[in-house]
């Protein structure tokens, strides 16, 4: 009988994860707990989801527990969410569950955690990953079954994140960062088939301008409100292009990326997640 | 039967826990070594031991490696701690391990580390992580009998760390710094029993008005020398303030916490471990 | 039976990681994944070599992952390195894995990572340690036979790391950074016996001067291009030199080192890896 599967995703940084361990291996002692990642930033769902979505179907079926949780100790909900794939999620209900939901094969049903008797016998305000998250999960990867963690909520009452798109408006891309990778790689919205609808057929080397809006949060910073140009090309690998220099490529995933060859374009250009940029040919 | 636990902490980031782990698999392959953290604060004793005192009443019952070993090379000694629990403590004899140990149950029995037929072969004089306390912990794992590991030492031998006590003095709190959490939370000595006692009834929004004594380390300079304040409010959690405010609370283990909502008030405000603070009304 | 073991090395950083584990466990679902170190100064093969050089003698027998691979995605093989312990070494063929393999018992076979029925089912061009590695040590640590992985190499036609040597000239010893450790202690190329027959017998507390070059890569830069020169004293253990003072040691393998007491001496000085430095006596 192989162990049963608990992930496990937040954004505590390196002390907190290992109590929530502690927990979860008191009530599943041959649980087989794997880390996805703990450096999330903070109180960021989109790179919360966006980590479980590259994670996620890498994973054994289990039980997955994520928690980047700004609203804990407010009214959010917990929640537990069953998929097609056969896994439950566990998190807060924040949006942050549910684009890996529907790639594991969709939510099939959801429930809000209640059950308080798969909790710790105290629960603390601000530590919902020990003392409700972690407990229920393990709880679960024990045989515990679905239906006991509370009642069921429906499927289209969850929150969801507003997803940015890409769209293409008079020959060019209007897209958005909804990612910086652990490297410093960007991830945009739309894929390889947006871009070519937009400027036409993609070959290695041809050259491209990506024109970044400024910032919405910087807006009364004239130096930082001003827009940002970065001309590079479209490449396969990143040996298409010199050491230090972009390129555009599709990710591991089938995304839009950019990347500097061995350097970091996110910290080079100042990027952040949900900036606006445009692709155009030059 | 469930896999031997043995957890571990250290202040050694992320490339010396590795190879620790693997000396502990190579003397216990079935094994389950749970992380607690690795980066507590270099050669930080305090907060090592108040990492341990938030996980270890977490933390299945088994055997804790723990090392913030500032005096490694020196005549200090390595000691393994038997607790009331039913665990087993290893590290120096530096006062990291003794508050755990008390919430554990408290001392049954201390031995100091002597018997180098459970160390590795060869001993260096900086690494006694890898080579004294990780191959000890594995062999205790296994089932070697505590009494092995080298002779006793009458408890009240053990080095302690001098703890800082919340003082109500003339209406106020008198009070410390004992850990910086990882989000840049600040834990206070004393807890809401105490500020009570100060202040009187703590209800949610009330003002509250803290005081930074100068940093000692920071006498010569007239900048940091000043002393701080910190006009605050009590609240039951996070959402009791606006983003980025400022809020005292009970945290998760009852003590008292000051938090900037979605922020990092130790770094808002340049706060360390062990700088004194006045808590009054205003 | 024991759990197999999969050892596991990268630049990768937190997030990353999580997903080898996810594969690697999805195929060996009972496996002993050991985390050595992901936090490898990124592209650093010579970090990363030196990283496996202090940790697999230390592991038990198994398949090692490493992955530092600064040529993902160009025509750099991957390989599969046997050695005499018994353990398979696993990555990229630009030196990496070269250093440690001789230290278990040197390369008795080497292969080149051909057998796609090993591998995940689609491979990106830019994350093969998700792609390749870990899926193909994942079935090797399930029993698969060393040979199906691909074809052979020959051992000679590996990619090795050009090694800096310790050299004794007029009585100084002319050495180099090769790894700057997580604390900030540097590790020189050459030993105790090197030093030794360049300046005389080390004794504790023996004045010693080292002068380290100008950065190759600072070279137009007047202040950085300056040498450096730092006064430090022979030592046994951290505890030869007053808090926050340097000292030259032996380090838990042999090597020479520079340490600040309780201090980061390549931060106070801004050393970096490959930076030549002589040592004299004054």
């Amino acid at each position: 009988v192989p162990r049963p599967v608990i992930t496990f995703l937040s954004d505590f940084g390196p002390a907190a994860p290992g109590v929530c361990r502690g927990v979860m291996f008191g009530i599943a002692p041959d649980a087989n707990i794997i880390d996805i990642n703990h450096q999330v930033p903070r109180y960021s769902i989109r790179d919360g989801a966006a980590s479980l979505v590259f994670a996620l179907p890498h994973m054994p079926v289990g039980v997955h527990v994520a928690v980047v949780d700004p609203g804990v100790g407010t009214d959010r909900k917990p929640v537990a969410l069953k998929v097609g794939r056969g896994d439950i999620l566990i998190g807060p209900d924040n949006g942050l569950l549910i684009e890996a939901a529907e790639l594991l094969g969709g939510i099939v049903e959801a429930r809000v955690l209640e059950n308080r008797a798969l909790w710790l016998p105290v629960v603390s305000s601000s530590f919902h990953g020990r003392d409700i998250f972690a407990p229920t999960a393990a709880h679960l990867a024990l045989g515990e079954p679905f239906a006991s963690v509370g009642p069921t909520v429906p499927i289209d009452d969850l929150v969801r994140l507003v997803q940015p798109r890409a769209t293409v408006v008079n020959g060019r891309l209007e897209t958005t960062i909804v990612q910086v990778m652990p490297y410093g790689n960007v991830t945009l919205a739309g894929t390889t088939l947006d871009l070519t609808l937009a400027v036409g057929a993609l070959v290695e080397g041809r050259p491209l301008r990506l024109t970044f809006a400024a910032p919405a949060s910087a807006a009364a910073s004239s130096e930082a409100a001003a827009t940002l140009v970065e001309d590079t090309v479209w490449g396969l690998t990143f040996g298409s292009v010199p050491l230090g220099a972009s390129v555009l490529m599709s990710d591991a995933d089938g995304h839009l990326s950019l990347s500097d060859n061995q350097g970091d374009v996110a910290r080079r250009l100042g990027l952040v997640v949900d900036r606006p940029v445009t692709i155009t040919t030059r």
